[in-house]
């Protein structure tokens, strides 16, 4: 089986996990300026979101285009990938609607700690199958995943005391995948 | 006709299918723990839908790859299980809103027997355009679907008495299909 | 300019139609049988609209197999299709909710008149680009669709006066594109 | 690095923008014409939307078609302009439910320039990758782009005195953009 119908799927599912995300900020109750402040917190967790589907995608991207081929398993891990990112909606809804309180964002904390030990078996379970080792090789030890779980969890903790902070902790996640995709530096790598 | 954008078609479908489930979950009325509790029953909901289509988009996949062509009826035997499965999120959302009580696990059991009634009839119309044998050997007597209507029905039955148990008979046949392909064993295939 | 992402931008939208449709029917307000019963309307609708959605995706499919170039225009043209398909969700949506009243009816009648109107404006365009022949052959008259249009302003008519006979109209003609694909008979092609 | 999976995400992502503005769409309250009287500035938004989406498709579509390869930098490019379309639906709900109100009006205008820049910069990334001349060429100077980006301007500083005339500055960016496509004309190319 080639990964080729595995890829669509999966670019499908990320593509509309990144858009209907939208359909839950709330509009806002008025037409001045200040209206929009209310919704201020489900815009930065929106964004927040929408960086976090786009680094996955990106991510699947590479890693599928040194996959040859997958099996039964490697589509169902691929299947538990994704079911914690469509949670990344519902995540992102409570803890926008309300205001980072200390909770929600502990809760989509921990969506993204799933997604990432998720990303984790996919990986393993993805370079077993292949017969060639460009996989193993980058993705074998996988330190950057590791060190986001390390980060998501420190933020959890974190979130029990100042959930402002412990949000920070995953914008910081998001910072240490996109900046070297922008090439300006290659920071654990 | 080629199968490939029959395939294409049916993955967006499917693939969205999947996703929006999730705007059928509504936000936690709370920012404590226990404000999770009520979803509950729309999460788990929820997870057996999630992997309701998984299975089905797994096993579309498979069959497809098996064919050579498709023809007018093919298409429309096609749109008919979409159609089936298309109305999971309505009687995913129904089940979860209302604690699943009796008559919404029997409603959410009909669907899923229509939606395997829908994939003998697909199976059975690609066969027949088929000019090799490959479907015919494969989706033949289709023993495992058939073993599957079964068990609907007699969850379907189990649910005008006791839901919970007639829903635990849905969740065994999501693990007849999953487990196969996890390699762990090989049941009634 | 191939039609290759054209298709696959058409088959996107149309998947995305033909699903969100779904989330356009109200949860029943009760766990008994004849709290379904206020829903039937939505159901009714989502059917056939549902089947429309089919028989378009169906029509587009073969139309864009003959053709062999694409061009500005043309690109317009289909986006043009596509709009009016897209408010397919709202009229039903209007439709279902208020029990086929009149107006409703007539409206939705409306939206399948256009999508034809833009359905032949398509084909004709299409036809002009391509260098051979097919396109012009295959669609030059369309009998069937200026019938299907017929029936449209017949249909909308009647619903003037009653609004169910108008809407079997509209049912009528989802048949008679659905019943030679199915190859029971070919009619009026 | 090729192309054709960042086209296919792409072509998703706008696919379904497109698609679920009409979710934001509230239906008639009543069963008579004048019922969709007041949900008649949504539709015009609604329509101005879709145009202005389908331009997007149809440029993206046009400069992908010039590429031959794409680096990290060009994905988040690429999303960052995805980002900015994915607020339309909700600039558009806004501007929508409030009778195209000023603030709401000059919001919209500024997703449309925010999408513009976005633009700009997608295509300055892009032609900087390339190894060939082509995208440099086509889009080095991108008059039309920054025509649009001054007329968006000036749409935003008039809507804070007239919003609907402020609304004509965007349609007009619209036509602009559509009218070669249709081959009546060429202008500012």
């Amino acid at each position: 089986m080639t990964t080729s119908r595995l890829e669509a799927f999966s670019d499908g599912v990320l593509a509309i996990i990144i858009t209907i995300m939208v359909l839950g900020m709330p509009l806002p109750k008025g037409v001045e300026w200040a209206s929009l402040k209310p919704i201020l917190p489900n815009f930065i967790g929106y964004l927040l979101s929408f960086v976090y589907v786009g680094i996955y995608w990106n991510n699947h991207h590479h890693m599928m285009n040194l996959a040859e081929k997958v099996n039964g398993k490697t589509l169902w891990y691929n299947l538990h990938l994704l079911f914690w990112l469509s949670l990344l909606p519902f995540a992102t809804g409570w803890m926008g609607e309300n205001n980072f309180d200390g909770i929600t964002v502990i809760f989509y904390g921990i969506i993204l700690l799933m997604s990432a030990v998720a990303w984790l078996i996919l990986a393993r379970g993805l370079g077993k199958v292949q017969e060639n080792e460009k996989i193993r090789q980058a993705y074998g030890k996988d330190g950057k995943t590791k060190l986001s779980i390390l980060v998501y969890l420190v933020g959890i903790v974190v979130s029990f005391f100042n959930a402002r902070i412990g949000l920070a902790f995953f914008y910081l996640v998001a910072f240490l995948w996109i900046i070297p995709d922008l090439r300006v530096e290659k920071i654990a790598k």
